[in-house]
């Protein structure tokens, strides 16, 4: 340590104090956890189950209702005492026939790989077909005059922002154009909107995702086209204003409905806690997935996670003194209405919560926890005590957050929050897509995550917050 | 903060201090290093273009000496002042005609997917047929006795331990099987050994990788095959002991020759110094390739990352002030003789290197570096001085370490090393076969792992060690 300034010294100095703080068999759990999950993990062929089986798990779906009933199998596989469901009523949109986009540029009529929007309203019999008005951003459009934009497709093509580290956060950022950039160009007179596929990966795979229509704007048709065929749109674009040739057009044909609500379930599995049964320990993830995908990455992969927490707690013969809940969660995707549900029951039972941990990042390699809570700091405390036991894992980061979409509205009610944080520089290539396969997904990343969920959990359930 | 113990403040104050004593504009630096790897990388059609050009890149080979041409041109792309070679004598091995695994058990041949082992020599013509001998390791085939092993196939099935959390270390902890098996059962009179491959997956892919003959023992043929064939291999030895039926036999092919040290090269590149030109900050990996393999992650990554920091220094306008060199070594796989042949001319021109920073672990996402130092804890103070500027790009770990295979004769000579460390789930999945291709890896991780060399570097060269 020679060379050490004496902040160094200070660093290293608490470093060691905080190991020497966990008591030896703590850490020897804190892998005993671990090596159930990556030696004997389970999660992986239970997603290859549910992605195979149930694809396409949009809320209203016969695919969904068939998760529900797989998830209830899975949940007792793994060791539940108490499996059973909350009734939801969810949002019911359909995709219809597939859906096209046509490039009608230089004489040719050439397809784009496209996907509507979640949510989004059907073209009128025959399609639409119109020019092309091409904006980057919800201020550019604003910008524009209802001349500019009346009677045209605005196309919304705003690349994901490379320079942000965290793709997470630059999909957060730019898909604003995505969810209210129908209703932006509608009010200006647009007849249909194309939005940019939201992905860093240039490739032909669309990527769909919901939109929302705003009350006081008409209600226009909008589809997400792939990033090479928005590349490809731009660039005839630009060939056409600079050659001063015949206007490009885009067809458009949707044929999506709506329908009423219909009925679907949380799904909960319970292991019951030893010495305070009546307060509960949450985690979970989502059981639908967009209609379009098999959902691996999002969320199977979540949901796979959180029922093997259970089988981790029985394989090791751990009994919680809380509570241990595992929540599969409806609708996240198109209503959050699952989450809605359960945050209210929570709320008109008086349910306790110690704390309700999400994993709806992908099942990619664990990096760290984000943590939330009105009572303080969590992620401090949470670094100060675990972070050394979850270093040689891999997991490093345990920053201020708000847990994920489903636990969000416990949080608002003052629970505790935490969400498992993955890598994230390829959940974006697959997200909402077809491409979002179990071949994308790696066992012992899977299996590490699951293995980061139940040390928490345990950790949470022997030494509280 | 108010429910922080004391020992965490202590910590929190630590890391405060640390980010405080970080000037704003060395953060700044660091910020504008790593965009510039991710928004204007280039390493990744480099990459591309090196491994579907130049595939196969064994010591030896026409690819090789076409790597070495792109190389050079490579080098010249990113900017450097100076290229050149340095002529090495390599051992030049050839796989010849696809060898073959034959199972015969229960009346049938089944073909195993097989790779001769580096180095392993031929076969008779016309094969090898004998019986099989199961052992999981060297210990067990050291407990036999002749008589048990003499003129039998001695069959080396060690799975790599699944509980171990960085496959890296669970590869060199069982890769002693393949390296030092077929001496250890030559000596008890093995006529052949078939290792099960290196790798955690359960596949139909086989891994070559070197195997060393010791002087003391007849050199007998060895081939790796498929974590799958292993299996059926195994279960077909199971049934026919449980069965009393006929004894399993092997066929075996091999068509390996040994041709006299062929001519190659180390590529090198170089930015000089401004202030120091005669010191030098090394960074590179290895231009050769198993044969079979295209060589993506192993190690196309880490020549395109080593590359990429000359480029990036141009592209910024930092001039460095020591001689940044770039080193592509050859010959890494299956001899070292580019990192003997350079750590000799470094000694005998009495070179004097600050550092020399080795990547060859795959393109995966960076988490960190090892570093090595005869002078003292150098891990300990990068982690004191440079781990808050990492931590936004995902680094968290400086460990001790010796750098990499290509460094570790100068680290011998008292250089400090280092070597960068990404993330290993995927990495031997693919390490050593036909399915290391620029598919597995990704742009985005790829780039942040250059822009995490070129950032290690920039602080070596203003701030020193």
């Amino acid at each position: 340590m020679r060379c050490l300034p004496p902040l160094a010294v200070a660093v290293l100095a608490a470093v060691s104090a905080v190991r020497a703080q966990a008591p030896a068999d703590e850490a020897v759990r804190v892998r005993a956890i671990f090596e159930e999950a990556i030696v004997r993990g389970r999660a992986y062929e239970e997603l290859r189950t549910l992605v195979t089986n149930h694809p396409g798990r949009l809320a209203g779906s016969k695919n969904l209702a068939g998760a529900v009933v797989w998830a209830e199998g899975a949940l007792q596989r793994a060791g539940a005492d108490r499996v059973y469901r909350q009734d939801v009523m969810v949002p019911h949109w359909e995709r219809g026939a597939k859906e096209t986009v046509t490039l009608h540029a230089g004489g040719t009529a050439q397809p784009l790989a496209a996907f509507a929007l979640g949510g989004s309203v059907p073209t009128p019999a025959g399609g639409i077909e119109a020019g092309v008005v091409e904006v980057k951003s919800l201020e550019e459009i604003a910008a524009l005059s209802r001349e500019q934009v009346a009677g045209k497709i605005v196309f919304f093509n705003r690349p994901m922002d490379p320079a942000i580290i965290r793709p997470g956060t630059a999909y957060s950022t730019g898909v604003g154009v995505r969810s209210r950039g129908p209703s932006a160009a509608a009010r200006l007179g647009a007849v249909a909107v194309i939005v940019r596929s939201m992905t860093h990966a240039l490739d032909d795979l669309p990527h769909t995702g919901g939109t929302t229509y705003a009350p006081d704007a008409p209600r226009i048709p909008a589809a997400a086209i792939s990033t090479l065929a928005a590349e490809k749109l731009s660039a005839a674009l630009a060939a056409a204003k600079n050659s001063g040739g015949a206007a490009v057009r885009v067809a458009l044909t949707i044929n999506s409905r709506w329908l009423p609500d219909a009925p679907s379930h949380n799904v909960l599995g319970e292991i019951r806690g030893t010495e305070f049964p009546e307060r509960i320990i949450l985690v979970g993830g989502h059981l639908d997935s967009w209609d379009v995908s098999p959902g691996a990455h999002d969320n199977g992969a979540g949901v796979v996670q959180s029922i093997e927490v259970l089988r981790i707690f029985r394989a090791l013969g751990l009994r919680p003194r809380h509570t241990l809940r595992c929540v599969l969660f409806t609708n996240e995707e198109n209503g959050l209405r699952g989450s809605l549900a359960y945050a209210a029951a929570v709320r008109e039972r008086k349910e306790r919560h110690l704390i309700a941990i999400e994993t709806d990042n992908g099942g990619f390699q664990p990096r760290g926890f984000n943590l939330g809570s009105t009572q303080g700091d969590l992620h401090e405390r949470a670094t100060a005590r675990w972070a050394p036991l979850f270093a040689p894992y891999g997991l490093n980061t345990f920053v201020k957050g708000t847990g994920g979409a489903d636990v969000g509205p416990l949080l608002a009610q003052g629970i505790a929050v935490a969400g498992l944080t993955p890598d994230s520089q390829r959940y974006f290539d697959y997200h909402h897509t077809t491409a979002d396969s179990i071949d994308k997904v790696h066992p012992r990343e899977l299996h590490l995550g699951a293995g980061a969920l139940a040390a928490l959990v345990w950790l949470v359930d022997t030494q509280g917050l």
